[in-house]
C-alpha cells in the first residue's frame, strides 16, 4: 500500500468551492501533510475572479492568502487534469452531470452530493464506519471502463453520528442480536442548510421541525452503509424511523436514537439492564479501519467513538470537535422500553458530516492503494 | 352548577407567589372575569415585604401597581383564610407539607407541584384532557374528612402537549385501536427550569439532552391522566419511552411522537396511510368538556387542538401563544414505520403547562360546583 | 374634528401586504376600531392569488381568515377606489413611483418607504413626538395639488427611540439647553432586516457590527423629525452620531445615547448630576399630543415613555411590549463624562418603529380633520 | 536575558482553578512549551478532591487526564513550594487577602483579579499593550522587600481591546494628536460573567444594558494602562465614557468606539477623512514588544491587531479566535461626527481579556529575565 505522508502532497481540486461545504474542505486541507488545494471549481458567476473576491469567506480561521489570490475555474474536467483528487461540494442541482463528467474523464472523485449516493456500484462511505466498502473500486472501475478513476460518496449530514452508533453496535450482534428497528429523532445544526441558509428568524427562540428530504436520507442510507460490500449493498430487515428537527446550534447535529435487536437471535434473552452494559462496552471499544496501524490516516479520530458518562452530554458546543471535528459522542446509554437501549450521539455535521468525511475517505483510499497520482495514468 | 362569571370574583391566594409559575398565575389572574388575586404568599424570607420588593419580576407585562405593594405573607392557612381558592406554585422541596397543611384546613388547592400528582385520590388533570377526573372531588373529600376543601394537581409541563395527542386519538379507538406504545423525544424551553434556571453558556449554540427526573415523569404522569375515574386511575398496558432534551427556545415544549396501536384490535388492520387520515381527523374534531356550552370557561381554548397543515410547524416562537397559550398545537402527522403514525406537539409549557392549567382547572371546578366561596362553610 | 370611533370603521389599502411589514399592518388592523382591512396590494408574482397562498405567514397571531380568502392585487391606483387610506410597507426599490401614482389620484397615503422621507413638503411623523407635523398636509395639497390626498412618511426604526428622548428633553431645554450633540450606538433586532433577512449563521453567538444605510438615517431623521413645522422643517445645529450593530434579538431597537447640550445657554450651568434629574424628570412628565383627550387616538400609548428605574433594564424581551409596543422605554438615566446626559432607550422596530407608527399617525390624521372617507370627494 | 524555550518548563500553580478563569488557565497551559501545570488550587470545599471531581468543565476541549486525577488543594502559599509562577483566577471575594500571603511567601503572582490592579506599585499589563509596565516589578520588590516575587494584574477584559486601540492610536499621537476623549459602548459576552453566570433567560431574545462595576473600571483602567511608566502610572487628561451591554454571545467582546484628540495639538488641523487614514495605518502597523525578536514570546499574536476591511467586521463568532484569541480585531474605521475617529473592536474575553493575558505576561516576565524558577532563590 502506498504510504500517505508521501513527500510529495497529492494536489486537489474543489468544486462548488465559494459554497459552505467547499470553504470547509479548503479549511481542513489548508495545513494537511497528505494534500494540498491545486485548483478551485466553482460556477460561471464566480469563474475568472481571485478567489478571496469571489467566496464570501465564512469560516473561523482566515481564508489562506495564497488561495485568496487564486484565480477560480469553472467545473470542467480539463481544467483540473493536474488534480490528482476531486473534491466535490457541488450543489445536488448540478452535481450530477458534472460529477459524471469528471468521472469519464478517469478523475477520482470524492463527492458530498446526493446524487450518485444509492446508485449501486457506488461506494457510500461514512470513513469510521464502512471504509471497507472502498473495496468496491474495482468493480466500479470495471463497469465503467475507468482506469484509475472512481466515483465514492459521503453520506447525508445527520447519517453519520447514527450509523457510528449502529455500526458498533453491530460488532457485538452475536451477543445483542442484529439491530432490526431505530428510531431516530434529530435536532440539527443550522451550518446543514448552508450559508445563508436559515433565517434568523426561524432560528432564535425556536425549533424548525422539518428539514426536506432528509428524513428519507436517515432511513435509507444507514441501510446502504450498514450493509455488506456486495451488490446492492443494502441490508434487508432494518426499518428506520426518522424525524428531523432544526435547532438553533452552529454545528453539531445530536439524534436521540432507540434500537431494537431481533427478537428471534439467541441473544433477544439479554434483559435491558445486561443489554445496556454491553452496548457501553460496545460503543467504548469501537475501533475503526482508519485509525489501525495498517491505515494510519492523519485525519482518523482516535478513539473514534467517545462515549460520556456525566448524565447531561454529549453537547454539541462542548463535544463537537473531539478528535477535531472527526469523533462521534454518546451519552445516556440506557434501556429503552419500547425497544431495546436508547442514547444520545452527536457528530460534527460539517466535518464528519461533509468535508471531513470527504478528506478521510480520501486519506484511506490513497492508503489502501486506490488514490494514486494522475501523471502515472494517461488518458 | 355555579355560573362563572358571578358578579363578584372568587379570591385566591397563591403560594409561591414570588417564584416563576407565581409569576405567571398573576399574570394570568391580572384581568381575569372569575377571580382576583387576594393573598400572595412566600418564603419567610420574602414574608413582610412589598412584593414588588420581594419579586424580580421577569413577566413580559408589567406587575400590577395594587400587588406591587401588598404585603407577602408567609405559606400558613391561617393568613388565608379570605382566600377561595388557593394556587401553589410552591418548589417541590417544600410544598407536599404545606399543601397538606391548607388541605387540613379545608382549603381548595390546585397545585403545580409534583408531591401528590400520583396519590391515588388526588385528580391529575390536565384541563383540556380529563376534566371530568374532577368528579373524584368528592371521594377524596368523604376519604380525607373534608367539608369544601380538596387538593387537585397539574401535571408536569412536558406531558399536557403528548396527552392531548394521545387523548384525541384515544376518542377514535374503535377505528385505530387502543394506544399501547408511545416514543417521545422532547425537545422544552428553558422557561421550564424556573428563573434563573438554566446558564446562558448552556443554552447558546446548544441542546443539552438531559433534564433530571422527566423522563420518569412523561413516562408515568400520561398513564394516571388518560386512565378512567377509578381507583388507582392507572392504564395498565401502555408503555411510553421518553428522552428529555433543553433547546434555546424561551417557552413552548416541542414533542416529536411516535404512537403504536393494539395489533389485537379490529382497527388494527387499517394500513398506515388510512390510520394517518383517521388521526388528523381525531386532532381536527377533538373537543374538550372545558369548552362546551355546558361549562363554557373563560380561559377554555377553542379549539383545543390546532391541526397545523403547513410541512414546518407547530413552531414554539410562532404558534406557542395560540389559544393564549391554552391550545395545543399539532402537525407533521404521517406514517411511522416502526410504531403506527407519528407527529410533532407543541404545548405552552408555562401556561397549559402550568399556571395555566391550574386557573382553568379552578374554572371547571368551580362550573362543575366543587368550588364555592369559602364564607359559605365554617370550619 | 373628526371622532376617531366612527360607526363605519375607515377602509384601508395596504401596499407590499405579503412582507414583514405589511403583515404587521394586518395584524394591527386586525381588530381595530376605526379601520378595517379592505384591499391588499402586492407584486405581480402574488396578484390574483388567495392572500393565504401568496403570503408566508410569519406573525405570532394567526392570520384572520376572511384575508387568507382574499384576493391579492397590484399596487395600482385604479384597484383601491374604495379604500380611504393606504398604508404601504412597498421596498425602497418600489415605493418611489408606485406611492407617487397613488398620491397623484388623490390618495391619502402614509408610508414606511424611505423614498419621500425627505422630501421638503412630506412629513416625517414619529406620532409620539411630531404629530403636530401633520399640519403641513394643506401645504402639501396646495403645492400638489390635491383635494383630500396626503403623503405622509414613517421614519426609520431606528429613529423613533432615539427621537422620542430627545423630544422629551427639548420640552425642558430652557433649564438644559438645546441639544447639540448625540451619540447614539444601536442595537438593532432581527426583524428589521425583514424575512428571510439576517441569516441564522450570522445571528447565533454573534453581533454584526453594520446595518447598511442606517447610521445615515440615524443621523439625519432625528434633524427633521426634531425640527419645526416649517419648511424645509430643519434643525441645523444638531450633531448626531450613529453607529448601528444588529443583535440576535427578534423584536426590539435598544439604543445607548448620549446627549449633549448647548454650552451657551444659561441652563449649561448644571451640574452632571442635576442635569441628570431634569432629564428624568423630563422623560417621566413626557406627554405626547396622541393622548390627549382632544385626540384621544385608540393606539395612543399612555403614558408614551415608561422611565424604569431598575438598573438593568429597559431590556428588548421584557419591555418591547410597553403600551402594545408604541410605549417607548428609558433606563440607566446617568451624567456622561464626556457629553451631558446618557441613557439607555428601547422601542418596538416593528410596531412604533414601522407599522404601528402608521397606524397611529392615521389615527391621527384623522382625529385632526385631515383623513376623511373617499366617498366624500369625488376626483 | 532568559529564553523562553527553556528545555525545563517553569513550573505554574493555579488559584481559583475550579472557576471559568482557573480552567482557561489549564486549557492555555496544556501543551505550552514554557509552563506546566504543578499544582491547583481551589477553596475549602474542593481541597483534597480529585481535579476532575471538583470541577464542573466547560472548556470545549476535554480536560488533560493526569490533571483530572491531581489533588486539588488550598489556596496557601506552603502548599506552592515548588511553583515558580502563580495564575490567579481567583474571584474578587477572596483574591486580596490570598493574593499578599503568596506575595510575603515571595511568590511570582500574575492575576486576574481586580483587587490590586489600581495600587500605585502594581503594574496593570495588557501584554500587548504596556509590557514595558513589567519594568516596575525592581521597584516594587524594593518597596515589599521581595527577592524575586512580584504581582502583575491583567486587566478587566473589556478593557483589552479598547486599550490595544488607544494604544495603537498615540502611536501616531505627533500627526494625530493626544486622545483626550472617549466614548465606548460595549456588547460584551456572556462567558464574562463566568458559570453559571448569566440566567438563559435573560440571553435568548434579549440584550442586558448593564453589567455591574464595569462601566467604572472601563472609565479607569485604561488611564493606568495608556499611562507612563512611572508613580502613578496615570494619564491625567484623558476621558472616558463607558456604557456596557450584554448580548447572546459565548465568546468576544466587542465595542463601538469613538475617539477625540486634543484641539491644541498641530496634528487638529487634520480633517476627518485625514485622520481616519492615518488612524487605519496606526493600526495596520502596530506592533507590540512581546512580538519582537527580542522577546519572542511562545503566545504573541502575529500581527497583534488585524485590520479588517469588510464593512461588516469584526464579527465575534467569526474573529474572536484570530492569532489563538491573542489578536484584536478592528473595522469600519471613519469619521466620527462628534469626536474624530470612530471604529469597532473585537477582542476573546477569556484569552487577551483574562487567562491569556495572565500566560502572556508570564511569557514577557521570563523573557524579561523578571520570572524565574523558584528554587535558585531560598527564602
Amino acid at each position: 500500500m502506498a504510504s500517505q505522508t508521501t513527500a510529495v502532497p497529492l494536489r486537489a481540486g474543489i468544486l462548488g468551492a465559494t459554497g459552505a461545504v467547499g470553504q470547509r474542505f479548503i479549511t481542513l486541507l489548508a495545513d494537511h501533510p497528505g494534500f494540498k488545494v491545486q485548483r478551485l471549481g466553482a460556477s460561471a458567476r464566480s469563474a475568472g475572479r481571485p478567489y478571496g473576491e469571489a467566496v464570501i469567506w465564512r469560516m473561523t480561521t482566515p481564508l489562506p492568502e495564497a488561495l485568496a489570490a487564486q484565480t477560480v475555474v469553472e467545473c470542467r474536467p480539463e481544467d483540473f487534469d493536474d488534480c490528482d483528487v476531486i473534491f466535490s461540494g457541488l450543489d445536488a442541482s448540478v452535481a450530477g452531470d458534472i460529477e459524471l463528467a469528471f468521472l469519464a474523464a478517469d478523475h477520482c472523485i470524492i463527492s458530498n452530493a446526493k446524487n450518485h449516493r444509492m446508485a449501486s456500484d457506488v461506494p457510500l462511505v461514512v470513513p469510521t464506519v464502512n471504509a471497507e466498502h472502498l473495496h468496491a473500486i474495482p468493480a466500479q472501475r470495471l463497469r465503467r471502463g475507468l482506469r484509475r478513476g472512481f466515483l465514492v460518496t459521503i453520506s447525508n449530514c445527520a447519517s453519520v453520528g447514527v450509523c457510528v452508533a449502529m455500526k458498533a453496535l453491530e460488532a457485538q450482534h452475536a451477543t445483542l442480536g442484529r439491530i432490526n428497528r431505530v428510531n431516530v429523532v434529530t435536532m440539527q445544526a443550522i451550518s446543514g442548510a448552508g450559508y445563508p441558509g436559515m433565517s434568523a428568524m426561524d432560528m432564535l427562540d425556536n425549533v424548525v421541525p422539518y428539514i426536506g428530504g432528509e428524513e428519507d436520507k436517515l432511513e435509507t442510507e444507514p441501510v446502504k452503509i450498514l450493509g455488506a460490500l456486495s451488490e446492492p449493498l443494502l441490508l434487508t430487515d432494518l426499518v428506520v424511523s426518522a424525524t428531523c428537527n432544526r435547532v438553533p446550534v452552529i454545528d453539531g447535529h445530536m439524534a436521540s436514537m432507540s434500537v431494537g435487536f431481533a427478537r428471534d437471535s439467541t441473544a433477544s434473552q439479554l434483559d435491558a439492564a445486561a443489554a445496556t452494559k454491553v452496548a457501553v462496552d460496545a460503543f467504548t471499544n469501537y475501533q475503526t479501519l482508519a485509525s489501525t496501524d495498517a491505515l494510519s490516516c492523519a485525519s482518523a479520530p482516535r478513539p473514534p467513538l467517545h462515549v460520556l458518562s456525566s448524565a447531561d452530554r454529549p453537547q454539541p458546543r462542548l463535544d463537537r470537535d473531539r478528535g477535531n471535528g472527526y469523533a462521534v459522542s454518546i451519552g445516556r446509554v440506557r434501556p429503552c422500553p419500547l425497544l431495546d437501549v436508547k442514547f444520545t450521539v452527536l457528530a460534527h455535521n460539517t466535518i464528519l458530516g461533509a468535508a471531513g468525511s470527504g478528506v478521510l475517505n480520501a486519506e484511506i483510499a490513497q492508503a489502501m492503494g486506490y488514490l494514486t497520482r494522475r501523471e502515472a495514468c494517461k488518458h
